[in-house]
């Protein structure tokens, strides 16, 4: 979607640390386009915290997002930031609602950056179907942070048919990725110092509760976890569940999906898809019987058009997730070691 | 309050990129006693985020705090994030419930200083009775951060009786500060680099929402806005008031309450103390009538030990706070200009 917001006329072209003051200027570059970029009667009423009603079972999440570079193939860290709590929320089976969002900028970060930042920001709230009704702007010195950090938490309403619970996860459940996997961390990858290479691949970074309401509504108490395989990648999140259940996992590595471009990436740097950050691909674990439909409805969505069974949950080898290779070896996956790369989200 | 939390035995002493992998040093990093220190029966379902049952008119606020230094006199970077947000919560009327933390930790931290930061988070969530229920942690390189910045967002219950707008405002309402101004802001600066002095002031950061409660519980709707003064002072959040309300504001310099010693810091550094920063401080605005009972009930409280009626809101002199000096002289006060001092929260 694109969005045309130009950015208004300002008499300052980069942002400094009064502008975190809380006083004029902090003022004057709310009132800048930043309020108004952002409307909405929650926001407008510019108290300390939004006011709202909301009853039931409530979800509520958080992120910091750190990522470095702030723009990158396929996306910024605004768009990112609002995707990745919407996520986060779909994950616990819930409608996102209300976000808000606090910038850490690093002074010198200049006004044009910022506003391509708010205009994404603006787009992928759009998109996800939800508001920022509250915020914080904070300034750091040059040297002490870097260019822009942001923090988006979010509250969102349980989907009444969902039974989104660790508890509900048992053997012979299947497991089911939404879509290719390790695009993201490749794509930031081909763009770092010291890294960068050429490619086409582009972050597929996506607000994803729009297809989660939809398994909900059709398959509700089947559906027993999400999750989203962000740092880490696949692998940890599927070490975590294993030792959280106390139950086993298979993995059938012909089933994952992954780009041809992104697995050709990763053998170059000898990484390991699995566990290569994602952003737009979830895991979700479901009764078995619906796995086959879950993934055709899933196949609507042109960023679940990869979707696919991937394994299944075992009693053998609790705590254990266990890859069977293309050609039919077997090994235990385990979590990731060490940081495969810094900041990726 | 002193918890007696003494740091686990671990085999890492300070905290590195691999603990914001998202892997195995991170699980490492939170099962160290992180998740242990805080445990409550949301947060120990690691999830992407928290479920709970909430009901009504919820109040939602978040803050990132960016305070240098980490620790300071009168508390650290830990309590104040959690009473910041607790307090944002309570000026919206709200009873303050559930909160996330999230971390960005500058690579080198020592786990020493961040355990003593987690201790008082510990102690400052008891004391306001709220929970961390969801949180997130990210690490940056060394010289991209500041040691650590923490984002807490909160979710609150707004009090049945609280009818706080801006909207209800009236010329005639009384100006109640809760208590002595500048303390925080001027024990902040006494250990700057290059302002350093000498000095006994400690911050006066501490967690308001007992007291808002049990206003709200007498008064209801006769108290009509409440706001904590942070960054930018009681000036700058005055004039707010005044340009949103279109109504004026007469302040009396006589009645507002400043420490002697803040005053005198204050006047060594050329400083107003109407500008400077403040953290266990409000601002309630009342019906006159219930405005020295309000007084009353507030001096109760230690921490409100001076609250005091410091002026009134008049249909005259529109979006304007003007000051009666102590020897009678009026003077408009305007929002703080440009920064006083970068960082205090």
């Amino acid at each position: 979607m694109l969005l045309n917001c130009p950015m208004p006329q300002l008499d300052f072209d980069m942002i400094t640390l009064g502008h975190g003051s809380g006083g004029i200027l902090t003022n004057k570059l709310l009132a800048s386009g930043v309020f108004e970029l952002l409307k909405n009667p929650l926001l407008d009423t510019h108290h300390d915290g939004a006011v709202f009603e909301l009853s039931g079972r409530l979800a509520f999440s958080t992120d910091s997002y750190v990522i470095s570079p702030i723009f990158f193939p396929g996306g910024n860290i605004g768009e990112l930031a609002i995707n990745g709590t919407v996520n986060d929320l779909a994950m616990c089976g819930a409608m996102p609602r209300y976000l808000s969002l606090s910038f850490i900028i690093e002074e010198g970060l200049t006004m044009t950056e910022f506003w391509e930042i708010l205009v994404s920001i603006k787009a992928a709230t759009q998109r996800a179907g939800v508001q920022i009704v509250t915020g914080d702007t904070k300034v750091v010195e040059k040297g002490k942070g870097d260019k822009i950090f942001i923090n988006t938490s979010g509250v969102g309403q349980v989907h009444p048919q969902a039974q989104i619970s660790l508890q509900h996860v048992k053997p012979g459940d299947k497991i089911i990725l939404s879509n290719n996997i390790a695009t993201h961390g490749v794509a930031i990858m081909s763009v770092r110092e010291g890294l960068d290479f050429e490619t086409d691949i582009v972050s597929d970074t996506v607000n994803l509760n729009e297809a989660v309401k939809h398994i909900l509504d059709e398959f509700g108490a089947h559906i027993h976890l999400l999750r989203d395989p962000t740092r880490g990648g696949v692998a940890t999140v599927l070490n975590e569940i294993a030792r959280d259940s106390h139950l086993g996992i298979n993995l059938w590595q012909r089933n994952i999906p992954v780009l041809d471009d992104v697995a050709g990436a990763c053998e170059l740097l000898g990484l390991d898809p699995l566990y290569v950050a994602n952003e737009g691909v979830f895991i979700a674990i479901v009764a078995a019987d619906v796995a086959d439909d879950v993934v055709e409805l899933l196949r609507q969505y042109s960023f679940c058009g990869r979707a696919a069974v991937v394994g299944e949950v075992v009693a053998q080898h609790p705590r254990q997730v266990v890859l069977t290779s293309s050609i039919g070896g077997k090994r235990v996956v385990n979590m990731l070691v060490g940081e495969q790369l810094p900041r990726i989200c």
